[in-house]
């Protein structure tokens, strides 16, 4: 096949490169490299061989060389980590004109490392739990090799130490990755306590500044969102981030079913509470309560014969 | 980029070890080797290169060399096969105190490979109903290379067969793979007789004991799920699987409208029904019903000129 | 292991073969070949190497190199929707009995890589409006690097230049391409203006023949979609394709909380419209509209103590 003449492709190449002045530029690594989205694919999996051995490789784990799989795959996600947080770290340095030591980097990771212990412990009760929850689960393995929610909501809770210890973008990467991949959207600011499980998951989002107890369950479609996502302070802007507390608390065990949104930074579902499918809460309810929407009127009618 | 003292990495590395003991543990291959998910996605890959020659591969089929292009995936099918439904087998007999035959295992997976000629029948009807009902779809061609129900119909029809000939984990692997790449959540479990089809499909979910008539057709977020699926027996337990019928039925030609969600596993759509979008519905309708939410009152103001 | 017979693999590739008379048969590359999906992946990724220079690739790009980024990128963009247009094209041609001059595929691409300028210009509003409208972003680079919209919708925005200048299959394949990786099912028929915006996005529908004006804003599961999407012409068929206006349009400055459905291709969005979460609107509303559901009723009880 005949090709576009090469003043053709000069014309585009110059008219594209004017555009590039603004933002957003090219990301430029004479400048500071992001993170990349590769390398934030290899992070979520290194992560999840730590978490779960065996379960998310194609190669299940020889139990006699679980020490020399554990010092390999320890390094390997370290090397990651050291990579990429020195970019987030660089780059969000840059842009406040300072500069970033590289034994900071160094101890910043090692924390991190050390948090995979935690976060291990926690992953754990929510396997558990999901067990627990679903009939049609007839075993703990079933849950760790096809649950959406064991994916999506272990490497949150990595990514969520991750936002704790102040590293920018690179949390929110991470989330976003294993959203593609579920359909769960979780952001890393999410402070989750332990035993949590989404069954399905599908159309999932929970905002950055919401706290979630022990044992809680949620269904697909399930919204804890911002009421007024969009009110801005008195200077005409976004308050941005955590400091701008806008999405609800649930605490202890508490159920929530398919597609109900619940809105608000001061919303508090108490505990015990069970929150019927579709309903729309923008307030606070009592511990022990069942919400549901009023049965609406369905109108049924017969179809007429041709 | 300095790193982490090797001291840090054995005192992690320890600890990890130790939270392997409780449940979920370590894959352990040197016991017994669970599928891998890698795998699974090769062998959906595989059953629709038989499926659907030629639009599912980077490469075209070329119709002369047909026959040699069909015994060689066949043959391919089946080495993943073989190897994949021998850990499902091998895990589930294990902990039951059993040993799995390896006729046994050849047995199966030869009449698996058989059912692929009935599946393939049935997704022609999958097809050919899609296209009845999409008019944005200008020929059949682009349903199969771009319509996300095709994949997930398809496979799950495969997956439906492995279950139903009592392979353990396998056939949930098989389905989850295609959801997290389509956002449609059909549990192999499902019963789906001939002509389906799942427009937009993201939020769609069908539980275990659905049972599907012919020429049904659904869109984007609608469940067929249980109504009470913490339920617990008599001995404070969930009853597990497929005896627990949970998850509703629809009759031949129904018709289910966006975000619609039918509850329950003695309900029953019948025949020609048309259940509208949104509606929440716990009970059967008679055949030949039209459901409709009564039209919710809607507030529409002015916003004030600032 | 040991494995099926030979004559057993025959009889099912035989019984296979049979029915590949039947639409869809196999997709034969000694007729036409149908553009594949491996190469729609790589167009989508070539495309985005040169919107978002070095934001979608594992390699940051060196911007002292940067004209030799562009015109590697844009030779190799080239080649891939030379074979791809010219498959699409050709099928089509077939089908209707016609033939495609090689200079005519030619000068169709031409025109395709001349239109990436206006589709650069386009998603930098679509970059500021997310910036501008999401407190959990920190800046332009996060939106970019983790936010769902962009793949999508810049995507969408190429495709549909496709499906203006008449490319068939191929623009459907690349917005289901992204479809599967975000959620967000965007025809490619859809015409999009500048700054657009779809936060989270998972679940949102929008049809071939919805038009979209400036800045609007929706959040996940939205859907513009059709009201009746079966209905049939005098001749009992589905009319087909963009002359069928069944989607609703939009105008500048309207916001659309999550779960909310539009429909009918009569419907207009005015503009500064905001339409509240989980609202279902078949009907007009004048600009400055504030549309939400009338507060259903609740029904709020506590639970017994055990």
């Amino acid at each position: 096949m005949s090709r576009t003449s090469p003043e053709h492709l000069d014309r585009i190449a110059s008219r594209l490169r004017t555009t590039y002045d603004r933002a957003p530029g090219i990301n430029d690594a004479t400048a500071v490299a992001l993170p990349d989205r590769e390398s934030v694919g290899l992070l979520s999996r290194q992560l999840l061989s730590l978490l779960f051995p065996g379960f998310f490789s194609s190669e299940p784990v020889v139990a006699s060389q679980l020490d020399t799989y554990l010092r390999s795959h320890l390094a390997a996600l370290e090397a990651t980590l050291l990579e990429q947080v020195a970019r987030a770290l660089c780059f969000r340095a840059r842009r406040e004109g300072k500069e970033v030591a590289a034994s900071a980097i160094r101890d910043l990771v090692a924390e991190l490392l050390l948090d995979l212990v935690a976060v291990r412990e926690l992953v754990i009760t929510d396997v558990d739990w999901a067990f627990c929850n679903d009939p049609a689960a007839a075993e703990r393995e079933t849950v760790v090799l096809s649950y959406p929610s064991v994916e999506a909501v272990s490497v949150q809770r990595f990514a969520h130490r991750m936002y704790k210890r102040g590293v920018p973008v690179l949390p929110r990467m991470l989330t976003e990755h294993v959203h593609g991949r579920t359909g769960i959207d979780i952001h890393p600011g999410a402070a989750i306590d332990e035993s949590f499980f989404i069954d399905h998951g599908t159309g999932v989002v929970i905002g950055e500044t919401s706290r979630i107890g022990k044992k809680c369950l949620l269904y697909q479609g399930v919204g804890l969102v911002a009421w007024n996502p969009l009110a801005k302070n008195e200077a005409g802007e976004l308050t941005r981030g955590a400091s701008n507390k806008r999405h609800p608390d649930l605490e202890d065990h508490v159920t929530i079913y398919a597609g109900a949104t619940i809105l608000g930074g001061d919303t508090v579902i108490g505990a015990r509470s069970v929150i019927g499918g579709s309903v729309w809460l923008t307030k606070s309810v009592a511990p022990g309560s069942v919400v549901r929407v009023e049965d609406p009127e369905l109108v049924i009618k017969q179809r007429k014969p041709k």
